[in-house]
C-alpha cells in the first residue's frame, strides 16, 4: 500500500512539476518583461535635463526649472502610461498558463515600443515649446498608438490561442472586458494622435488622462451588460 | 482509504496554491518596486559628472574632483535614502497578504517619486555652490517631502485595508510602531525642507542624518510603551 | 507505518530540496543574466540622440528625424539580436541542471559583449553615414560575431558537461539541433562581417535578418532528418 | 489516523514555510543586490564615449577608436571585477540562512560602493592618458579597496552572527576559505592602490589580474593545509 501511496504522490508531485514548468516558460517572458518595464520606468528622468548654467545666471533658477515644464509633463505621462501597460500586461498574463512563439515574439514587439518611449519623451520635452511642435507631439502620441495597437495583437493572439478552458472558467466576463478594452485602445489613442494636429499640449494631457481613465480597470460600460 | 487521502491532499495542495495566487500578486509589485528602487539607486551615479579637461587643465585633477563634494554628498544622501525607503517598502508588503487597486496605484504615486530622485540629486550636484543654491536644496528636501507623505497614504490605506487578522496576529506592537513612523516622517522631512532656506548644504546633511536615523528601525520611543 | 509514511516524505522532500539547491544555482546565474539582458536592451534607445537646437532650426524637426534613420536601424537591430539571444540563452538554461566554475565564467564572456552592445550600437548610429562608416559597420558585425563565437563555446562546454541523462532523454532532437544553430551561428556572422567590407547599411541589415531568421527556432534544414 | 497523517503534513508545511520565511529575507536581500549587480555592470557601458566628429575628422574613426583603449581597459576591468564580486557576494549569501540589520547595512555598504564602480571607470577611461593620471588611477584603485575592506566588514560581521549550526557542518573547509580570502584582498588591492603611484596603466591590469585570479575560487594555498 505504501508503494501505491508513494506512486500516487510521485504522479501528483510529477504533474505538478509538468504544469509548474509550462508556468514557468510564461513567469519568465513575464519576468523578462517586468524587468524591462522597471527599467523603462526609471530611465525617463535621465531625459529631464538639469538647466545649464549659462541660462540660469540670465533668468535665474526657478523660472529655469518651471520653463522646463514640458519634461514634467511628459515624465509624467510617459511613466503612468508604462505603469498601465504594465498592470494590463500582469492581467493578460495571469489568465495564461500555455506559451508558443507567437507569445515570444508578438510580447517582443511591444517591449520594442515600450523600451522606445524614452525617445519621444526626450523629443517632446525639448521640442513643446518649439515651433515643430507638432512634429514631437505627433511622433509622441503616434508610439502611443503602436502600443495601444500591439498591446491589441498581443491579445488577440493570446484569446484565441494561450486561454485555457480551466483558466478562464468564470473568469469569461474579465475576457470579454479586456477585449473590449482593446477594442477601444487603439481608437482613442488615435484620437489623442489627431490631436496632436490640433493642439500639441492638449494631446499629451489626453494621454495623461487616457492613462489614468485605464487605470480604473472596470468600464462602466462594462456594467449594463 | 487512499482515495480519501489523495484527496485530502489535493484539498491542501489546492488552498496552498490560492494563499499562494493572492501573495503572488503582492510578490509581483513587490517584485517590481524592488526593480525599481535597484534601477533608482544605480543610476544616481551617471549624475556625478566627470570634470571636463579644460577646468583640469587649469586647477587640476585632483583640486576639480575635491571642488565636486556636492555631488559626492548627493549621491550618498540620495542612495542612503532610497535604500531606506526600500528597506521599509519592504517592512509594509511583509504584513500584506491581500492586495486591491488602490494598492497597485498608491505604490505607482510612490515610485513616480523615487524615480524621480535622480533629477533633484543632479540639481543639487550643479547648484549647491551657485548663488541660487536654496532653490535647488528646496527642490531636493521638497521631493523627499513629497516621498515621506506617499508613504504615509500607501501605509494608511494598507494598515486600514489591507491587514488580514492572521498576518498581524502579534505583530500589533510593529504595526503601531510602523504607524509612529510614518506620523513622524513627514515632520521631520517639513524640517529639512524649512531648513532649506537656511542653509542649504545643513538641509541636505539633515536628510542623510533622517535616513541613517530610520534605518534604525526600532526607536527608542518604542521602548517606554 | 505512519513512521515510514514520513520517513519516505522526507525522503522524497529532502531530495527535492537538493535537486532544488542545485537548480537554484544555475537559476540565479540565469535571472542574473536575464536582469544583463533587460537593461542592455532597454538602455539602446540612451543612444538615440535628439536632435539639437541649431540643426532642427536649420532643416526641421521632420527632416532631423528622418536623418537619424541609422539610429533606428542600429536600435531595431541590436534590440532584435538581444532578444534573440535571450530567447537561446534561456533554451540552453532550460537543459541545465548542473552547473561548474567553467559555466559561471563562460557566461560571463557572453554577457561581457552583450552588455557592450549599446556602445557599438552608438557608433553605428553616429557614423553609419560618415565616410569612415565601414569601421563602424566592422566594429558592428565584429561584436555580433564575438557574441556568436563565445554562445557557440558556451554551448560547447554545455553540452559536454552539463547535461544530465534525465534532463536530455527524449530531447536529443533538440540538443542536436542547438548544436546545428551553433555551428552555423559564427559562420553568417562571418559573412555579415565580411559584409560590412562591401556595403555598410547591407552588413546591419543581414544582422537584422539573421536575428528574424534565428528567432523561428525550428530551421527547415531540421525536417529532412 | 487519517486525522495524524493530515497533522504530520500540515507541521512539516508549517516548519518548511517558517524556515522559507526566515530564506526569503535573505533571498530579497540578495535579489535587490543581485539587480544592483546586473544593472552597475551593464551602465559601465555608457562611460563608453562616442569618438567626436571633430576628433574622427582629423584622424579617422579607426584610429580614434584606437585611441580611446584606457575605456576599453576600464571597462574590462570594472566588469570582471564586479562579477567576482557578484559571485563571492552569492557565496556568502548561499551559507547564511539568519539575516540581521546589520547584513542589511553592511550590505548597503558594499552596494554603495559597487553602484559608484561607473564614476572612477569613466574617470580613468577620460584621464588614464592625461598627465594626472595618477589622480584617476589613485582613486579607481581606490574605490577597489574600499570594495575588499567593505567586502571584508560583512563577511566578518556574517561568520561571527548568521553562521546557522547546520548550514555550516561539512562546510567549515570553505569558511575557512573564505575568511583567507578576505584576509589577502585587503592587502593586495592595497598593493594595486600603492601601484598606482608608480605606474597608472599597470595598477589597473593588476585589478584585472585580482578579479581574474580570484574568479578561480579554490586558491592554492588551500591545499597543503
Amino acid at each position: 500500500m505504501i508503494r501505491i501511496l508513494c506512486y500516487l504522490y510521485q504522479t501528483l508531485c510529477i504533474e505538478n512539476i509538468l504544469i509548474m514548468n509550462e508556468r514557468n516558460e510564461t513567469t519568465r517572458i513575464e519576468a523578462f518583461s517586468d524587468g524591462v518595464f522597471a527599467i523603462a520606468v526609471t530611465l525617463l528622468v535621465i531625459e529631464v535635463k538639469v538647466p545649464d548654467h549659462v541660462h540660469v545666471d540670465r533668468v535665474g533658477l526657478l523660472r529655469a526649472l518651471l520653463e522646463i515644464w514640458p519634461s514634467y509633463l511628459a515624465y509624467l505621462t510617459s511613466f503612468a502610461t508604462i505603469l498601465v501597460i504594465w498592470v494590463h500586461h500582469h492581467w493578460i498574463f495571469s489568465l495564461i498558463n500555455k506559451y508558443d512563439h507567437g507569445l515570444f515574439y508578438l510580447n517582443g514587439l511591444l517591449l520594442l515600443f515600450v523600451t522606445f518611449i524614452p525617445f519621444p519623451t526626450a523629443l517632446l520635452s525639448e521640442y513643446l515649446l518649439h515651433r515643430d511642435a507638432r512634429v514631437a507631439a505627433s511622433f509622441y502620441t503616434g508610439i502611443f498608438l503602436a502600443i495601444s495597437l500591439s498591446s491589441d495583437i498581443l491579445w488577440r493572439h493570446v484569446s484565441i490561442n494561450l486561454l485555457s478552458e480551466n483558466a478562464i472558467s468564470g473568469k469569461t466576463e474579465e475576457v470579454m472586458q479586456i477585449t473590449r478594452h482593446y477594442r477601444f485602445g487603439p481608437l482613442l489613442y488615435t484620437g489623442a494622435f489627431a490631436m496632436s494636429f490640433v493642439s500639441e499640449p492638449l494631446s499629451v494631457i489626453l494621454c495623461l488622462l487616457l492613462a489614468l481613465f485605464f487605470s480604473f480597470r472596470r468600464w462602466s460600460i462594462n456594467k449594463p451588460e
